[in-house]
């Protein structure tokens, strides 16, 4: 591995940013330390690290919608990392049975008006 | 607010990624508490908790690149924020100049070994 990375930023973690490498969406954000990253490089799909289970857990390893890595980069603090992946099997990546996990629209009145004003601006 | 979030699960941070609305491109990833999360959806630009300072900070809000909010989504777990944004003034995130903070490639013979079986598998 080249890069350095910063794990000690979020005691040992790196949030790390999952997106379709063919028509960029942003599919989950999960966690890697430096043992789920060197894994996820060696074997090419995305293996995170569980907070909650406290262990390494491969993507998709029971439910073959696995997660192929076709390009990683880190950011400028090294302290983040994108990961644009192939999603294998059925595509499915959240474990409600949605492509994506962020399927959760945080509804605000305000963003309504600054859009609406913006374009009135033009 | 309709949405509760989980702020315990990072001591009170959500990581957030920022995306841009026009192409897809992820730009950065930033941390909010509740009162950057609060003060976003009530401005509509994207402000961020500084981890390093320890205090609110609105991106972009001396250079002019402010990230405007387009939309805003949770994933399943309530727990990390999706923003996608338009970028406003010179279209720059990364304060190394460059438009997305994620420039530097992680480079791995695993990956290319892994992409070119799978081609030839096919």
């Amino acid at each position: 591995m080249k890069a350095e990375f910063d794990f000690e930023k979020m005691g040992g973690l790196l949030p790390s940013v999952v997106q379709d490498s063919t028509d960029g969406e942003v599919l989950m954000v999960g966690f890697m330390n430096r043992q789920a990253l060197e894994r996820t490089l060696e074997k090419g799909y995305v293996t995170f690290f569980s907070r909650t289970r406290q262990q390494l857990w491969m993507k998709g390893e029971s439910s073959g919608n696995r997660l192929r890595v076709v390009s990683a980069h880190t950011d400028c603090d090294r302290d983040t990392l994108l990961l644009r992946v192939e999603v294998e099997g059925a595509g499915v990546v959240c474990h409600r049975g949605t492509r994506s996990c962020f399927t959760e629209s945080i509804p605000t009145r305000s963003l309504e008006m600054i859009a609406s004003a913006s374009k009135e601006s033009r």
